[in-house]
């Protein structure tokens, strides 16, 4: 069947409700999506497939490439804040719409320190912010060096890189030359930064408008697998006061020092020795914040929203004691039973799964979608966040439970 | 700007999710999308005008009326089950749709008893479920017959009417003869019911799957104005545990006698004595369940979706102890203000309201919004939402707070 809708033939009355242009078709703008349709605003989404998840499921789709001025130009035009799925726009194309009177929100200026990773740990040391050693490599001896000095280290690309890609972790001198000088040679420009015997990372949500006003929610546990996040506890279990207290007002402060609009996770290092080291920002949406999409008064896509749009922000409280969140990941072989049987099943075996599918086909290790529980007992409720999602993704339960027996 | 869209060109990898068409492009359609976004599912709505409310923020719409079997088998193609936002298509269309294979939910033999309101008489009676007295008007004497015998009635249009139209309060004989002899002249069918002298009024929300699932949510109690849903508190407050008991079941039963799928409200009477008696059937999302969407682990909107596609239902617990829902209304006048500022200054006074805006224009008395606030005790939460309502629908703050001073 072909449904042809004409967006400008459309006459809404709206009543002079704001549109928000989002850059980027990804799950983060599908999710931002449902938190529009309740403030009444309209999210236009530049996608680069219209099959892209929030492509998928809202009207006003503008079809091109997120490095195209002309694509974000065309997706900028009427619209009331232009921001972001991901951190991947070019700076320059950022300056030309600014300049052209378009409401970036992050502006360019403090987007940049999520986009170049070397720009955010020079920013955040000059702000006496605590970084893990870091230092830029320009040459295979440079990542020789810094081995050598610092024993084992993260090597990571400047730019581009997130969920684990543009990231190796390196043990020695040798190893490290190897990568570094394969990765220059394609272009890719690195810095070298040391590994630190962490206990465990954290994430210091936050949201900040144009005008100042922030508000943190509470700080959450991230657990990583395959270098990209699997689960995230909320609030952070153990968590001593004033650690979490100084882990919120870092956040809020670097949102505000940096200039930041919109919501910003602020990723940490929890050291053994009970400091916290800033590991990376997101200025955006963060799979750190999903938890709160059903377990917090004010989830992190309304509360993008109503920052870069210039409203007071809304109560970030918990629903419950505890929020765990479990990302659905494509398995290495996506299971035979279908992804709609899966979900009968795991509804019947727990009717409190709140589920977030994003509309992606199946590949390994892809972020496919999500389950939020709330409950009271931290290990309690990850248990089944994590049987939940693993159930979902490989159609095996880790508890032996056999649906057809 | 103009954004073409072709739906039939979108190669959607969504992996055998289903796909529902909803029949009515109202709000409740509208809230229906967010929760299919979620769930990975794809709402397809059959809506009158391009500006309605769920045609302007889902992509898939059928342009045409409920009316027209044309109009509502073209948004039937394909999908896997089509289900309703209102009463009012045609049962003779319901029955063709069902014979040419498609999965209408609740199925037509159901939805009769929400859509004719002698034939719910008539079989509830027949079920032994208590309603007010009520007989058939025939004509203008049947009226005065039924006043002479019951005193004050209410005489209601048979089909058709909801939210108070097609309702007419009437206090003696003469006046009675008068409007049925006026109505019937219009073609409206017509019955009488008693005047039930009531303490309040309740609603019993439950959901139900081909399968046979069922789950209710607490019983809530709602607050009419002006002859529709204005306030609702779930739940209701001071609802003796066994009266609360009495009604759950009764839904349960009800949905189940009648072969109901998806959301049914039972529009209930308290009695002063103490006892319920059946107002109303809504087969499908209903105002009196708004509250469930931030207060209620699983909502209405995707336990409709999750029973009409007969998935395992999800738990209906509630968030908080207290959830308030307050209707935003159009005003007699619409407010000076814009409703973008009007939402500003709410934020700014109420971080924790919920807003769920619909698109819509503001006319008198039309249902265009509500707010949903969480909390511990009822009058306290009562007001700030009843607050939060006003506001948003006459720009001005019934505690006198005057935002420019």
């Amino acid at each position: 069947m072909t449904i042809w809708c004409d967006v400008s033939a459309r006459s809404f009355d709206s009543a002079g409700m704001p549109t928000v242009t989002m850059i980027g078709g990804g799950q983060l703008a599908r999710m931002t999506h449902q938190a529009a349709v309740a403030l009444g605003q309209r999210l236009r989404v530049l996608a680069e497939r219209p099959d892209d998840p929030a492509a998928q499921v809202t009207p006003e789709v503008v079809l091109g490439s997120h490095t195209d001025l002309a694509a974000l130009r065309k997706a900028a035009v009427g619209s009331h804040a232009v921001t972001f799925d991901h951190e991947h726009v070019p700076t320059e194309h950022l300056a030309a719409l600014v300049a052209e009177g378009v409401n970036v929100q992050p502006p360019p200026g403090a987007l940049i320190y999520a986009q170049d990773k070397l720009a955010m740990r020079r920013k955040l040391s000059e702000l006496g912010v605590p970084v893990p050693a870091f230092a830029p490599v320009e040459s295979p001896a440079d990542a020789a060096a810094f081995a050598a000095e610092h024993g084992p280290f993260v090597l990571k690309a400047v730019r581009g890189g997130y969920d684990g890609r543009g990231v190796w972790m390196l043990d020695g001198p040798a190893e490290a030359e190897r990568v570094a000088r394969d990765q220059l040679a394609h272009g890719v420009t690195l810095l070298a930064e040391q590994r630190v015997d962490l206990r465990r990372e954290l994430s210091a949500m936050v949201a900040r408008s144009p005008f100042g006003q922030a508000a943190t929610w509470p700080v959450v546990e991230t657990v990583q697998r395959d270098g990209q996040c699997a689960v995230v506890l909320a609030p952070a279990p153990d968590l001593p006061a004033a650690l979490a207290a100084e882990a919120e007002t870092l956040a809020l402060r670097l949102a505000q020092e940096l200039g930041v609009t919109g919501a910003m996770a602020v990723e940490l290092f929890e050291t053994r020795d009970g400091a916290i080291l800033v590991n990376e920002l997101a200025m955006r949406p963060h799979n750190s914040g999903h938890w709160g999409m059903d377990g917090a008064v004010t989830g992190q896509f309304e509360q993008h929203l109503r920052a870069v749009l210039d409203y007071p922000l809304g109560d970030t409280s918990p629903l419950a004691p505890v929020t765990v969140m479990a990302n659905i990941l494509g398995a290495a072989q996506a299971p035979a039973m279908s992804m709609d049987e899966r979900l009968h099943h795991l509804f019947a075996r727990l009717p409190e799964a709140k589920v977030h599918l994003y509309g992606k086909g199946e590949r390994p290790n892809r972020k496919i979608g999500h389950i939020n529980i709330l409950g009271d007992d931290v290990a309690e409720v990850r248990e089944k966040a994590e049987r939940a999602a693993h159930w979902m993704s490989h159609a095996v339960w880790t508890d032996g439970w056999d649906p057809h027996e």
